[in-house]
């Protein structure tokens, strides 16, 4: 092995410390041979091909903040990270498109999309950091895409980089096109098993209005459940609808206070351009004890804050019930009209196993993300912690879910994804990954176990 | 080769003759060894294996109305024709979805859908014929694309029947996943070469109010494109934008006539659910000489129906121009920006060729469809037809436009999807076929050529 023969690749042990991992809590992870920051495609070509020479695996990577280790390290990998591949290459007005390197964040897309009249609908949790590359990887999410869809949706073409080296464009800059099979919604989503995404480009909308914002509080979680039901089964098109159960309520009222009604066992958030007071109604009918309404765009954002600090809220709240506390934090989806019926599964598992989890999600996808606390210095806890994991799975699938609606499989879901997707479907996905690449050396171990 | 194993195989030579070719004009086609009509997943199962068995090719059909030559028999192939396979199996109008078997014809589905307050937008030309198995292999586009998106944004899971027989399901019923590689989306589009289509999941969207009309009247197809591209880089979200040039005014007119103004060199017809009068302001702002807005739905049906009767209007024109008269149809698309420049171009390139071209088409995905109409008895005839077709084909790829905009690659496009794709793409796309199809016996020759 010639470390050396790979110019520019860093070895400080404190560095490579550093690249270890995404932010998915007790997901193993390994520690790298050396980080390679590339900005070219060549120079990716160039790491991939030594690579290939060396047998070393490759673990690519953009701003860590994925949530299933699908970024985590394998113990000698080469580390690609992306996020010096940062430039944005070219925002379209007029074709409506941007043309980006992986290693762009969301938000700056997003802010120079605005600017020039247009928007890049998806919206994860982690946009001010997250790269469109990761975003890209893993199919990202987020709470807009109720009405304007995930990433994949956006994504017209990529440059990738395989695993022998080779280059290859997929897709097109035009609005439709059926050239052939659809190698670019192949690689979105592919964690970074089957290429290295050097270039993007991406489908843009009009900027729009600012919509409206309302939340609705609910004595039951299953009150917030059948509001969702009830608001798509009325045809009607909010372009965000979020639940936050009661756990999180409180947690966020110790992270930040903000007036929120602690006493509600849920409340939902929904945005809409027309049709708000429609989803008012809808949420009455389902037993609302108090509905509020934003009546200005400086009202909306806050009422939105409440979401988004939700993730730093329940990691607090973690640390506030143990020294070491951690967040096992689940990502399954089930049909819209299955959403009551989880969440008061998801209770009574909790219950049953005096664990504490908080549930917020994008309610209108059906998308709920259970945060399991643990604490990670006992095994027992973190035994307790995985059982309950395990058992709102089980339930989700048998409700007809997914085990992963946004986040991804990475380590985190390998199992749950061949219970879910079943021994052909991960047949043929192995039989794919091989054809492209045959000596399993991108992100190996991801999606699919070794074995 | 033993046909009697494979019991149901309809091998009447009249019967055989019907099913030799979709409606691509001037494409090669076969004669099939024998027939069969599954009516169950299980009778697919059982003709997939027997072809195995024997390296019998296997040619899957909807309704035939397709213009690649993609469902053409090859000779001594089996023909699955899908269209008894056509119940719908379930429509839930809370989760906003449908699943069906591949037979059901799209108007069918859609006026079930609407029936539940509900829609399934892709409406290909052929809507109320084509089968929603044939939409789904070809990845079918239609007027409604430019706002609603092709049918690929609504196909949520498949099951497929593999090459050596075993049933794979794909995807998902909830309104967002990521578990795992795309698979639907692969097969979506992949015309009927990596597995024969035995079940589809449809997201439906809400009905939705009828839209309002315009039409408007052009001196030159230039201005017509320029109008387009104003109505875009406006911001503004037709939800449906049909260019129709002279030749098809004409055409029309003799067809059916309906007044339309036949001296002027195209028209546009817009439709939108607001926004409609400031399409109408930037018509005029490229120039429109009339513009005419439909007052009610039935004036805005009148308006589509001369977009609807195109086609045949078209033929007739073939034929009353040339006893054997015929089409060669495009479909090229191009960024929307390039739209005017690529309209000029078939102008010139039909005029140099002295080639009569009609020019109709989905204007606002920058997707044309050149119709090169042919006398077929006279070679010389059919070769300056193919000549205006590669030139157009040239000019558009030079555009940064792809070869097929919603028809798919078939027969006709294969040499132009090689030269759009590149060879790193074509060796993927052929190792992905390898690794689902190593025989080689689905749909064999389609996509890729033979060699």
């Amino acid at each position: 092995m010639t470390i050396s023969e790979l110019t520019g690749a860093l070895t400080d042990p404190d560095l490579l410390a550093s690249y270890r991992r995404d932010e998915a809590d007790l997901c193993e992870a390994g520690t790298p041979l050396a980080v390679l920051r590339p900005t070219s495609t060549e120079d990716v070509v160039r790491a991939v091909k030594w690579a290939a020479k060396f047998n070393v695996p490759i673990v690519p990577q953009g701003a860590r903040t994925g949530l299933a280790g699908g970024a985590n390290a394998i113990d000698g990998c080469l580390v690609l990270s992306m996020t010096n591949m940062n430039r944005i290459l070219e925002i379209d007005r007029s074709n409506r498109l941007a043309v980006v390197q992986p290693g762009v964040v969301n938000a700056v897309l997003s802010r120079a999309a605005n600017a020039e009249g247009l928007r890049y609908p998806p919206d994860p949790g982690s946009w001010e950091t997250s790269t469109i590359g990761g975003n890209v990887a893993t199919n990202a999410g987020g709470m807009c895409c109720v009405k304007y869809g995930v990433t994949t949706e956006y994504v017209l073409g990529l440059e990738v980089v395989l695993a022998d080296g080779r280059v290859m464009r997929t897709g097109r800059r035009t609005p439709k096109g059926v050239a052939g099979y659809d190698l670019t919604r192949l690689f979105v989503g592919s964690e970074g098993t089957l290429g290295i995404i050097t270039e993007i480009t991406l489908a843009l909308k009009p900027a729009g209005s600012e919509p409206l914002t309302l939340v609705a509080v609910f004595p039951s979680t299953a009150a917030a459940g059948d509001a969702v039901d009830r608001i798509f089964t009325a045809g009607l098109a909010p372009s965000l609808l979020e639940l936050l159960d009661q756990v999180h309520l409180n947690a966020i009222e110790d992270y930040r206070p903000m007036g929120l009604d602690t006493s509600a066992k849920a409340i939902l958030l929904a945005a809409a351009d027309a049709d708000l007071d429609a989803i008012a109604a809808q949420c009455q009918t389902a037993g609302a004890i108090d509905i509020w309404q934003a009546t200005d765009a400086t009202e909306a954002a806050e009422l939105l804050q409440a979401r988004r600090v939700a993730h730093p809220a329940m990691e607090k709240l973690a640390m506030t019930m143990f020294e070491h506390g951690g967040l096992i934090i689940d990502d399954i989806a089930v049909p819209r009209t299955r959403l009551a019926e989880l969440l008061d599964e998801i209770e009574a598992i909790a219950l049953k196993h005096g664990v504490t989890v908080g549930v917020v999600g994008h309610a209108g996808d059906g998308n709920l993300h259970p945060n399991i606390v643990v604490d990670r210095t006992d095994p027992g806890s973190v035994h307790k912690g995985h059982l309950v994991f395990d058992e709102i799975m089980e339930r989700g699938l048998a409700m007809g879910g997914t085990c992963t609606g946004e986040h991804g499989v990475g380590l985190l879901k390998r199992d749950w994804l061949a219970a879910e997707a079943g021994p052909v479907s991960i047949e043929v996905q192995r039989a794919i990954k091989t054809a492209l690449d045959p000596a399993n050396l991108l992100n190996p171990g991801k999606v699919f176990s070794l074995t």
